[in-house]
């Protein structure tokens, strides 16, 4: 099987190998890193790195089982997980179910407003300029993507919405918005890529309201580890991908 | 015919104000003061609210002359207009030809870069939020505009660039970028209203480049009334309006 090779790239929460005999694939090592506000605010958590594989890795075999294609191929160890190489779309394409974060400081809107249908949002990834939010024709000029492949991509996020909404119901949370970054394959074709964790999804306990996911650094409202575990375990025991 | 009523409104541009006979027209009165970077810069330029005004009065006759509806009627004297009353969409339109001013710093992009076709931004018009960039679904949260009213304004504001680029043209003048607000009659139906002028247009020489219009005052590189002096002798000169 696959051997780490080089390091490709390191970001603000993964780095990126090459494999030594497949150049299609990647490996993607979880950090213990933690970044918010684009990397105003910073800290370290042993195990989040742990943590974020274990659920990323749940999550895709989730969306698999509901066939949606994704970037994934397996876990390798507890921090590290095979992927199939993209070339990353450089947009984080949002989906909000409820109004929370910055969209609720941005348009005035109060938190807990709900979106039905649910808003997408496209952020131009670049740290430089601090991702900004920005509309369809904006991505056509900064990105290779074609109006055909943005709708799909519109098309995709939402049904990962519903069938994420699901898994998470099952775990007694509601997701609230999440994040995702999407890659095209060598023959083009468009996947979802990078992870689905507590670090890009809003994450509310159903009963209680309580939030379980990267808010509680951001608000330093409780730790990161015992949120993440507590996620994981709740993924772990509700439900079944083999 | 109609006589000056209570004081509706007063913006940073234009007082607006009621009629004594007519309650679905309104008198535009065109201030002297200079706003920019949303308020932060402030300014009195005396004779400012007479040359916009007559610059959006013959603007608005050229439209009408190229048969695009607008709120405006006509000229009262040096600094007023008498318009339709509309309930104003709360929605900044900017279309741009090239890229200058906000899109450089928000995107990145460099000063100059053509737009072909000319990019269309919406910004929520909320002075407490700073006139934020949307896009059309949170249009459609924000304001009581439906998806086909959206695609008229877009339409409308295509064929009102067009016109205004042939006009500009005339005038030895390059339509860089402008902004637009619509508002909707008594019946319901969305016509172009507010202003166009030197405040809300980039209007560059096309000979030597040189900026003729508000950025001179952002920028403080130029005398803002000998340029919009200048804007208002070109149209009266090249364009002919009665
Ligand atoms: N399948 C993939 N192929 C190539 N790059 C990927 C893949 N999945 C994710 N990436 C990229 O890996 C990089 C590292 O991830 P991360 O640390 O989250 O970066 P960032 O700091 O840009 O958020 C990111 O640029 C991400 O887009
Ligand atoms: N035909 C119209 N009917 C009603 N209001 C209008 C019409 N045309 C423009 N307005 C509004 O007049 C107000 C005053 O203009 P201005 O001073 O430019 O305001 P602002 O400070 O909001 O830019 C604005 O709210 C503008 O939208
Ligand atoms: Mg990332
Ligand atoms: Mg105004």
């Amino acid at each position: 099987s696959s051997m780490k090779g080089s390091l490709l790239y390191e970001g603000k929460a993964k780095r990126v190998y090459h494999t030594t005999d497949e150049s299609e694939q990647l490996i993607l090592s979880y950090k213990d890193d933690a970044t918010a506000f684009n990397g105003e605010k910073k800290s370290e958590f042993a195990g989040k790195g742990r943590l974020n594989n274990l659920i990323t890795s749940k999550v895709f075999q989730y969306l698999h089982q509901h066939n949606i294609t994704t970037h994934f191929i397996e876990a390798l160890n507890e921090t590290e997980q095979l992927v199939r190489r993209t070339t990353i779309i450089p947009l984080e394409v949002v989906v909000r179910n409820q109004a929370a974060g910055s969209i609720t400081r941005r348009l005035g809107i109060q938190e807990k407003t709900g979106f039905t249908p649910p808003i997408i949002e496209l952020f131009y990834k670049k740290d430089e300029l601090n991702d900004p939010l920005i509309n369809d024709v904006h991505a056509y000029h900064l990105t290779d993507i074609t109006e055909q492949e943005l709708t799909f991509i519109k098309q995709e996020a939402l049904e990962i919405n519903q069938t994420l909404q699901q898994l998470f119901l099952k775990a007694g949370l509601t997701l609230v918005d999440f994040k995702l970054e999407f890659g095209r394959l060598a023959d083009g074709s468009i996947v979802l890529s990078d992870e689905v964790s507590p670090d890009t999804c809003r994450l509310w306990d159903r009963n209680t309201g309580e939030k379980l996911d990267k808010d509680v650094f951001r608000e330093g409202t409780g730790n990161l580890i015992d949120t993440y575990e507590n996620i994981l375990h709740r993924l772990e025991e509700s439900v079944c991908v083999k």
